[in-house]
């Protein structure tokens, strides 16, 4: 039995990951905080826990969450995270950090993207970046994790091993991201107040959303070159799901056969990514921690599709990934 | 040619009316004000209207409002529309107000449901409620008029009818209301957020919904004896549209050709409520100013179901019905 | 370990069904039938399952079911179960059944509603109504179970235990019923055709709905007195979710204070139901077995609001609820 | 006062065609043909048009519908309407055609895409294509015109000015469309069957899109080069509307002033297209006939970014803008 904390638990990343804790049969949560007024019971913030878990919403210090759990999910917003998981470290805690802030190697590229200095720069460049399917190794001996991004998740697991293989050019790589409302947060902005966002798509952060240099690091290590990515999300009236699709020139000649043999052997032995014949559709891992990933050439031009649940695979799936890794239990525990 | 001003710009209300404003071959939009920061042009508050229609959201007093326009529609909150409706009737100007200060005959009853004393009780009672299916004759004469929620509205249309025939009791009356989000208004909140009213119904305001006395006291007058109704309104994922299901015990032997047949002739003349024979969806209402109506007997119960596109009947197209008919175009002009 | 068999595997409460028993520790799938051509792979038809269960779609006599399952989940139209059923029976099986035809103890009542001979009537009246709140001690050594309808569980949840203390009459109750489309099945039809659905909400099978001599059934032996309910049902643009809210006369004085303690002191001890104090949504209860309920007064008039997944507790969720019962394994197993 | 007629009035192109056509003062609708049992009232098949239009749908032979229309919309399925509109031609009756039988000059590549024989081939390649911000001047004159498909609308709007000025490379152009379901047609199937598509987005028909040859074929045109295309449609779980996301290389260095001025410039003077500096939603053109049109350069890629409503500008309103053309009334009547 390990105990955890989950410090930010207002937003719906907590409320997924508590969702997914409370099936895990060695996890006590022993702690939830948040900077709500008044430590309100957790169920009147999530009224869908209600009778799950009797626990309400503390304004914890880092020593205190450090004292009581083993474990500790950071839910927090970037730049806040990189100022309190010094001290959970410290505490010798254990930590899956769902911010941007430990992600990315060099403080430099973190400033120009996050238009803020890194208040933890020394640490950069250390942290295990927890995708299981390309770092599982790294994993289990980490005090710290950075759990990805979930655009970079879903772009990252069709193209590392094209990349890998040196089956496609490493620049100039488009990724078209269709998102549902969820990935934008709890807080209400007019851009997704309903009447707003519902029955329509539209494109946003066009060449400035901040999970590019994340995909690019992470396939430039893949490809052992400098890759460079056009990203651009879009928002969708839905409340889960990612839909990424790729385009990218093929090295020399290739088949689809190839392409799809490159996907298939990668992910053989990968517990939650199912390459298919089929186009997915979001729907297809709504809940789970499974990436539906597939390929085609078109004129000459490789493309991939794939698809998760953004708050399970792209953020509290993967970081129960991550913790049953870091803690020795079996991979899909709880999933 | 007739010269009008909006005041509210920024709603969906407004949003709504300008788009019907535009198709009215006699109606010149010449002011939209608002208290937004910098008057900005009334694109970058609601692009649809990029290159329709070149005005800003000024921020005017009811005098620099009164002196441009001949008409004003009142897109304000309840309670401040009481505070500027009188120096616009004083400065000359016909009024259409959306909001709720002049649709309740006693300044107690407003006092009671909306928390606040009443800015202006002296006109209470001499105002025409614009709902034209009842009250045409009142309309073109008047200076104010005020405009019918939109709960009402769906409400009243089949039941005024069968009360008015003596055909249901008037007590204990249940209306069970059905609601798409923008009735909520454009302010971003929580219950609105996306991923919080998305894939969700919930009923709200049970038993304290505002629009319970203004059903009552128009219901009332219909039947000439004192109606008193249960009202549950529900917010559905949707954009637009309410459904209203009422319940009413039959006077005596009643059958279901009777109660047809009466809503029929009631409204035999009229260009927009249609009695149907089929369950009518909101969506055979999205967005023209029509009331679909049908009606049932089960088990002694009588049973009306009707629906109309909020922001339309509910709400903007009912003034634009208001406004021509006291400005005398045809009553069915730019609908 | 048991054995279980799916009957009827291509809808959307067997897709639920094999997602909730996959979390059961204890239950294998050993068979899933269905009349599809060609025995497809389950993953064809469920592409969410791929990679989660190596099962095709058998088409299967019961004989063939029953020598291989110790339990069988019936997910039949009404009219096929009956046919079938009688046959695992005799082959010793024991069957929860989702369909309607052994939850109506009169043969006459079901031929009325469902406008067919009921093809096993000598069972009728001895078959469990799987609702575990009501009838627990009847399930464990039940051989079939009948699972309650959505709409009924929705209704029933919330009258019955009013009913029995006597604090609402038992005539003339209104159930007004919202659901999500997942309720009509996986058959594309054009009411469910999503450009037609989608953005509407409408009233269907007014007063002539099948769950209602269910609902009156079960409420009435819940009373001691003959109940009769006029029940309309809406179809809400949303996946899943049931929400109910009935409408009832109080014998005589009621505080809404007695009415909630009642409701709280019945489900004191059950692991599925949460009265609570706000009104609830149906995504409070979004993929999870709880049923959620609240209670108001107003006018004179009781108000009961309840909301469950239609899919799950209305359902799959159900069926696994008296599955647990009728093995011995704890109740709230895998869900 | 023109009379019309429209073949195939079943479908939603016909029934936003018929919404447009009410407004416009200067058309009769004098027939509606299509293959239903019995000849319904239009009214049963749209209830939206009920008291709108008193016509039934009748089955009618092209002789009959010259007979009585002078402009006939010919809203058939692919192959159907190269049968057809031969027959009306000759009845001297005009023709604005949705289907894409006469969009193509090539009756090869029409056969290959569309897999079927072209039923009138020597027409193709002198029948004007309806996209008067491309062919304005050829359309008053024409007796057919073939309207655009929705997609390629979305596309070539965009890219037209920018390949017409050199300003973007010829080859490689990626087009990755997101669209509402309405385009999917109202004939029910498990893919637009509600809980199947809503929550949901999927790639579809990637690399095999018929609209794809329309786009290299037209924007071939514009270039005055050889223009490849890889297209990949999605699907959106919204009613109307599609979002295109367009990928390229520009042709030497190049300015996003540049690039806007010149998009700004073609469009100066058209009714129906807003060059915009925000990123466009398709709730901006929502049941309008406008495109509304971005772009920028990201990494030295040229992207697009287009916005329009499937049913209005992708369709029905597209073909009263040819009609208005074709018939010397002001374009924009009825919009």
């Amino acid at each position: 039995m390990t105990r955890v904390a989950i410090i930010g638990g207002a937003g719906y990343t907590a409320l997924e990951l508590i969702r997914i804790l409370l099936r895990h049969p060695d996890v006590e949560i022993v702690a939830i905080s948040d900077i709500q007024e008044g430590q309100p019971h957790l169920a009147s913030i999530h009224p869908s826990l209600a009778g799950r878990l009797d626990l309400c919403l503390e304004k914890l210090s880092p020593a205190e969450v450090s004292a009581r759990a083993e474990c500790v999910f950071g839910c927090l917003p970037h730049g806040v995270s990189a100022s309190i998981v010094p001290h959970l470290l410290d505490g010798n805690t254990r930590v899956v950090d769902f911010s941007a802030d430990y992600r990315l190697n060099d403080p430099q590229v973190f400033a120009k993207w996050y238009g803020q200095e890194h208040a933890d720069p020394d640490r950069l460049g250390k942290v295990v970046y927890g995708l299981p399917e390309l770092f599982r190794e790294d994993i289990p001996p980490a005090q710290l994790v950075a759990n990805p991004g979930c655009f970079p998740t879903s772009a990252i697991l069709p193209l590392a091993p094209l990349l890998k293989a040196g089956l496609v050019e490493p620049d100039g790589i488009i990724v078209d991201s269709k998102t549902g409302v969820s990935g934008a947060g709890r807080t209400p902005r007019l851009t997704t107040h309903y009447p707003e966002c519902n029955e329509s798509i539209c494109a946003y952060n066009v060449g400035r959303h901040r999970h590019t240099p994340e995909m690019e690091q992470i396939l430039s290590t893949a490809a052992g070159a400098n890759v460079d990515v056009v990203f651009v999300p879009h928002l969708v009236p839905m409340d889960r799901g990612i839909l990424t699709t790729t385009y990218s020139r093929p090295v020399g000649k290739l088949t689809e056969d190839k392409l799809m043999d490159t996907l298939i052997d990668f992910y053989a032995e990968e517990p939650f990514v199912r390459v298919v014949d089929h186009f997915p559709g979001t729907k297809d891992t709504w809940g789970s921690n499974f990436c539906d990933i597939t390929a085609r050439i078109v004129s000459d031009r490789v493309i991939t599709i794939s698809c998760l649940d953004n708050l399970v695979k792209g953020a509290s799936g993967a970081a129960v990934q991550n913790f049953n890794l870091m803690f020795g239990y079996p991979e899909t525990t709880a999933m």
